[in-house]
């Protein structure tokens, strides 16, 4: 008998009724006779009430204790939905992240899996039960609840569904599956019915929250299958698996953007070693984030360089690089705001030389300029001036023939923990 | 060094100001040089909403899962309190009922403490840790978490104090101790320094909701000294111990009442074996409480006997027993309602044979006749007509030499778990 992991997210299970709907699915996808785990994360807004409660009490709350409080979230949704299964006449166990055998790091706030002890949830599905997991939650070898941060009930689920040897992995959650680009910019977007680990990967770290990235590496370091599915609708969704065992010739699979971007120019920097080391260290020490970097050839002994960071990170970095003129002794810096990243994403690229030509034209085709550009072997981005970036994006999805014959699910992407 | 324990219940802890006073006040005693252990209810009227959560997903909640959900509560209020105790610049930590190494037995909801494994607090305690204790709950051996049902988290503080060999149990409540008898109606009410055991468990059966039965036989089963006082108000509390080592002397230590109780008389039963027992086992079946039973004498092989019950269960035992007329063979069956009983306690009383009569004659002073008697070693109840029975506590109150000085504390007794 297969085993099959169904994920539901925090806005699947935010109400009574929408609780049911889910206990409906899985009462349905129990009746095709497999064993069902189910992973749940907290209901709704829960975490961020927990977590105004917590700031009431403390400015800084120790992390240890934090992560006591938020996990009672998920406690609480997995008991609520396991009692709704029961309402249905479905034999149902709810476990706690320690009850289900998760095992975490010590780090409080964004602990990672280091080892599931699954005999707990093989016992109750071999006695006939759906097992209903809390998410986002493990306990640590000291026998202390943690949480594993950001993209955590995605991480459990994907965690579980290796560890029990799971035929899939379905994550449900408020679209359809994953897009060609935003089907809010671009309404002929067409919904993928495949897509690689590195693609999903780079789509993710670009903004399209469908799937925490960290979940979609753990997949792919486990060989575990997802599917990514509406929880509301029953359609097909998005299966997220290894390139190999996919369709050729998809050169782009799809285009995501990232606004508010902002590039910072360091000009006349001394040609000598360490002095990038100097302002990037900096700029980590400080939870900067730079993204693109891009030095120019040396003149005269004197270098320009350019990277990208967050508009909300402007001015703690000009400040920030003020402060290191006289150890870093550029002669100018720069800074220009309102810009946007475009980025193309496919792993058919890697053996198409001229993929990026293509896109630089479609770009360039709607009188855009191009500050700066970024590849990876499966990505190429562009750094844009931000007034016409969605006229870019929908020339792109048209170049690389990705647009749908009919309107794409108009709804945004959710946060997802 | 000293260990305490320091118990505080819902209402204590039902909102971030009282949270912080009673943080306050857990530092002002770990600053004497003491030991702290904390054990701490849920929020409020949070036990009641995680309830109504859960019936809204299943009309008969599976107790399993509603002690995953229950316990939530009492997770979060430790956590909180510990971040209050944070805030304050004291060292603590939150723990679970199974990080507290509560083990219980399987029978959820009302699950007993069947040992506690307390490394854990005392490695905490030796690292000079405040240690917050989730009151209410535990873990059984197959790693469920169980509640305790009503009076739980006394139970829990009274049963960690035993574990620890706590110097005292203080129980900190709405009310400043444990009174002669209720000052919302006798004014003059005393606030009693010392109780015994014995004397605090037929008060709080009596209905002086101030600690719960199950915790004071707890504590006087593992010798725990418990002493109830005010959370709010830094005045002496009501000790609870062992009557050895208490003053002699003391007659009436104080007077209970309980409201609407009803009497049921099932008038010419025939005189065979096991009628009785037909007849209260049915009644317990039904989960109604039967309270003083009293059978007159026989008369033609007929006796007639009467029994009291609480009247909310009167119309449920009218239809029972109709129903086993044919069985019982009684001629006829009476009912009456609105009847008080009230009750004098004192240990003393054991060997002062004059106490009842006494205390009949207070009644009957009032022009009030006594329907019932029951007696126990330190006990003496009389169920009357409720028309007067304030005059009449009043007039016992005085009769037994307990009224104060001064005007009482005003404030009722709260229900707590």
């Amino acid at each position: 008998m297969a085993i099959v992991v169904m994920k539901f997210g925090g806005s699947s299970v935010g109400d009574r009724a929408r609780m049911r709907l889910v206990a409906q699915r899985i009462v349905a996808r129990k009746r095709t006779g497999d064993d069902v785990v189910v992973v749940v994360s907290a209901m709704g807004d829960t975490t961020d009430e927990l977590i105004d409660l917590a700031l009431e009490m403390h400015a800084t709350p120790s992390a240890r204790e934090m992560d006591a409080l938020l996990a009672t979230g998920e406690q609480a949704s997995s008991v609520l939905l396991t009692l709704a299964l029961h309402a249905l006449g479905a034999s149902a166990i709810a476990l706690t992240g320690w009850q289900a055998g998760i095992v975490t790091d010590d780090a409080h706030r964004k602990a990672r899996i280091v080892r599931i002890d699954a005999q707990r949830i093989r016992n109750a599905l071999a006695s006939g039960h759906i097992v209903v997991v809390a998410g986002f939650q493990g306990c640590t070898r000291d026998g202390d609840i943690a949480t594993l941060g950001r993209g955590g009930s995605d991480t459990t689920a994907v965690a579980l569904a290796s560890a029990l040897n799971a035929s899939v992995c379905d994550i449900y959650t408020d679209v359809d599956g994953v897009y060609s680009t935003d089907p809010r910019i671009v309404h002929v977007a067409r919904k993928l019915s495949h897509i690689s680990y590195d693609e999903m990967l780079e789509l993710a770290h670009l903004g399209a929250a469908v799937l925490h990235p960290r979940a979609v590496e753990c997949a792919k370091h486990n060989a575990v299958a997802l599917v990514v599915r509406s929880s509301f609708r029953d359609v097909e969704g998005t299966i997220v698996k290894e390139e190999a065992h996919m369709e050729h010739g998809v050169l782009v699979r799809g285009i995501a953007y990232e606004k508010d971007v902002a590039r910072m120019s360091l000009l006349g920097v001394p040609d000598e070693p360490g002095q990038l080391a100097l302002v990037f260290v900096a700029l980590a020490e400080a939870g900067i984030n730079v993204d693109i970097i891009v030095q120019s050839g040396v003149v005269d002994g004197k270098a320009d360089f350019s990277f990208t960071i967050s508009e909300a990170d402007v001015d703690e970095a000009c400040d920030l690089l003020r402060r290191m003129q006289p150890r870093v002794r550029y002669a100018d810096v720069t800074c220009e705001t309102k810009l946007v990243k475009i980025s193309i994403v496919g792993a058919g690229m890697v053996s198409n030389p001229g993929v990026a030509a293509q896109m630089f034209r479609a770009i360039s085709e709607q009188g855009v300029s191009i500050k700066m550009v970024s590849t990876s072997e499966i990505k190429v981005s562009a750094v844009i001036d931000g007034a016409k970036w969605q006229a870019c994006v929908q020339a792109l999805h048209t170049a690389f023939g990705l647009d749908a014959s009919e309107v794409a699910f108009v709804g945004g992407p959710s946060v997802r923990r």
